[in-house]
């Protein structure tokens, strides 16, 4: 499975405050930039977290790109993925609706009665993982479900599990022209962090976009 | 007084690791590109967090800079700054030896003992603010003491507070190819951080250095 991960930033790192507020960090071009990226994967991932904060739709804003998609035999929107070990995913959140598959990975430590009631909204439950969801697990049953490229966008916890576990094949990121500041704001890439063997990836393209720079690497072997 | 901040961080915002030590984030021509910045400046200031975790010298790398700044009737070296509200700079630490001049500029909080500890090893003290240090006013005693440019390199304690402040003139950061990680782990600009109000930059510059990318910023008026 092709991984891209896909993220909007301030100068210093950071994906919103610390009261993880959505934050307009990019503008319309970058937006474009990302509806162009969802146009064409099978499936978009978010963590719980940012299901939680953001109550996200993750479909494209453009009718003519899922006119396209429809054209090409595809759904008219990616599938939507939320990685959500304990299975907090409101059932009535807009990620449930009838706009796209929706695929929610839990671990063995979500509950029965949480893992009904996503099935009864119509949701795709995967269990992967004891107590957290184990990724490498998750993204092969994806796999077998027909996902064979998947947008990762945030958030930050999100997003330093799939790197740390070596499942990055390339990364954009929009650097916005803003500084957010915040020990305890979120960052691109949060979890434990590393402290030795930091994965290094290859800068493929500067670009100008609105009134920053998206950055674009790939993943070193 | 002209203020420049420069650091270098990893594609997610990080300085360093959850640990605080010191990574290798750039390469030898962006150390070079930071030693030219240092040779045009009165002084160079970081906060105290990184005084103990990196105890560092602050002077240029190169003697023929050294040399330029001399022939031109300046000390061969910028004067240091710590900012360091509670006086813990330790007197025999590389930043407090004859290099060049040293500035610590504590709060009314710091013990007599330590003002008198650095004032005994030679340090330049100033007191500004009554618990923590007051950058308005410190930045106003040096600039009456001759230090009419500045730059600021860390960490992200001072950096954060030299923009929320509104004293930052100039940003420039390299970006290295390299994830860190780490919700703890320190950033370009941590503090408290704000929600709202964020101050923009203006990107005026981007260019490939080593295996990253520097990007330079103005602050908006």
């Amino acid at each position: 499975m092709d991984v891209v991960v896909n993220a909007a930033m301030s100068v210093d790192g950071k994906l919103s405050s610390r009261r993880r507020e959505q934050i307009k960090i990019s503008g319309p071009e970058d937006f474009d930039r990302v509806d162009r990226i969802r146009r064409e994967v099978d499936a978009v991932a978010v963590g719980i977290g940012t299901v939680l904060a953001d109550d996200p739709h993750l479909t494209l804003d453009d009718p003519k790109r899922q006119q396209q998609r429809r054209e090409n035999g595809r759904p008219p929107n990616p599938a939507r993925v939320v990685i959500d070990s304990r299975g907090r995913t409101p059932p009535d959140g807009r990620i449930c609706d009838e706009a796209a598959t929706t695929f929610v990975v839990v671990s063995s430590a979500a509950s029965d009665e949480r893992r009904e009631a996503l099935e009864e909204a119509g949701i795709e439950l995967i269990v992967a993982g004891e107590h957290r969801v184990d990724l490498l697990t998750a993204f092969g049953e994806l796999e077998a479900a027909g996902i064979d490229s998947l947008l990762v966008e945030g958030g930050g916890e999100l997003i330093f599990s799939v790197i740390k576990d070596g499942l990055l094949d390339r990364l954009t990121v929009f650097v916005g022209s803003l500084v957010i500041g915040g020990r305890e704001a979120p960052t691109l890439a949060d979890g434990e962090g590393l402290v030795e063997d930091f994965p290094t990836l290859s800068l493929t393209a500067v670009d100008r976009v609105d009134d920053g720079v998206v950055l674009s690497y790939v993943a070193e072997e």
